[in-house]
């Protein structure tokens, strides 16, 4: 039995998100474990670092599996990716330690949200960004993420109904780049994220870009605790898993 | 009765190319008149600088349009935006003069056709880029693309059954981008193109990135004008118009 960590890049357009469901949707953890079983002959369960939403995509998102097999990492991920459907693609495989798994391990998780702040829609963005039409206050949007990074109880921008333990999170990274009138990237990474946590925050930093909400009102917010005080959970097609850090 | 130069971005996916053709399939073209009839209440010829092909992709077509409307060119633009398909959209609109004709008055097309050159597949470029798996060598692309700079006669690089009275074209830029196993970018710059022309280029400088044709045979290709010596046409969907200059 050997460990392997596959890197993976996918389009989250056509898939209901990483996790397998009830129901047979389409899924990449589903659409990974079958391509195993096509190559390797084994029905196989594999650990995906982040379970990300319908829609959502990754480029560098990071699985671990163990089975049984007589080829080499490289000849698996080539195989794998024979197999796969064209929206997900091993992009690197890897033999590891017994121990390794994906979601446990993680130290960090890094994402982008992407805004298109273009006066007029961009089709060739469409897939991949979310349209702000209003000119973006990029120095309001920064002082507002500088407050935001550090360790929190995100609680105001978490999915409701979501059930999670803890509601205490560590960004280490907010970084808003690009120009008004361009294309904007925020850049996060952090320890862990709360379900919609990343588009809740997207939605609410583009409030006071746009001027709707003032940056220094974000840690009174966060003091709430309560998502109906946060901005609204922003589309997730503009959403990218970019990193993994172990 | 007014003038306006119309620039323009589309996603080729989801039309019969540029230009409206009997049986009303689902052209750029069709889809802009449509809109200024709506907009403007008349129905308008428009022309475009570029007749690009199924698939290809536009970050600049240029089209011009005379119409009567008291709109200023800014809310023409943004109304010509409320109206169009999500794929196409008016990124800039500016009154000019009568005499303008955005396909005669055109000095120069920029294209891009953007090649993958990863060990894997890439899904987030699958629907903008063309595959390329096995190592390409720069120079020698370089090389070869320095060849085919100039005035030549293209007919080798023409789509056969495709009736042009010159096949003579002066390609001002080739110039290859990037870095093998990464993103490579083929910027091609001249006064027009024959039909599938940079597709056509692009597949044989591939070979002779691959090594399958030495760089030094292109002049000798050339004077064959045999389309069938030349490699083969690539796929439309990593074809770009990037500018039209006037």
């Amino acid at each position: 039995m050997a460990t392997f960590r596959l890197d993976l890049e996918y389009d989250g357009h056509g898939f209901e998100g990483w996790q397998v469901q009830p129901g047979g949707r389409r899924t990449v953890q589903g659409a990974l474990e079958q391509a195993l079983q096509r190559v390797t002959g084994q029905r196989v369960r594999v650990v995906g670092a982040g379970r990300t939403d319908a829609g959502v995509h990754a480029e560098g998102q990071v699985a671990s599996v163990a089975c049984e097999t007589h080829l080499d990492p490289d000849r698996l991920r080539r195989a794998l990716n024979g197999v796969l459907p064209a929206d997900v693609a091993v992009t690197a495989c890897a033999a590891v330690s017994e121990g390794f798994h994906a979601r446990y391990r993680a130290r960090a998780k890094l994402y982008r949200y992407a805004i298109w702040n273009g006066e007029s829609p961009s089709p060739l963005r469409a897939a991949r960004f979310h349209w702000v039409p209003g000119r973006l206050d990029l120095g309001a949007l920064r002082a507002a993420a500088a407050l935001l990074v550090g360790s929190h109880d995100f609680a105001c921008f978490r999915a409701t109904g979501s059930a999670t333990r803890s509601t205490r999170r560590t960004l280490t990274r907010l970084e808003v780049r690009g120009r008004p009138r361009g294309e904007v990237l925020l850049l996060l990474e952090g320890d862990g994220f709360l379900r919609h946590m990343v588009r809740i925050l997207a939605g609410t930093l583009i409030e006071v870009g746009l001027g709707r909400r003032a940056a220094a009102s974000l840690p009174a917010l966060l003091a709430t605790r309560d998502r109906r005080r946060a901005g609204r959970t922003l589309p997730a097609q503009a959403l990218t898993l970019l990193r993994v850090s172990y």
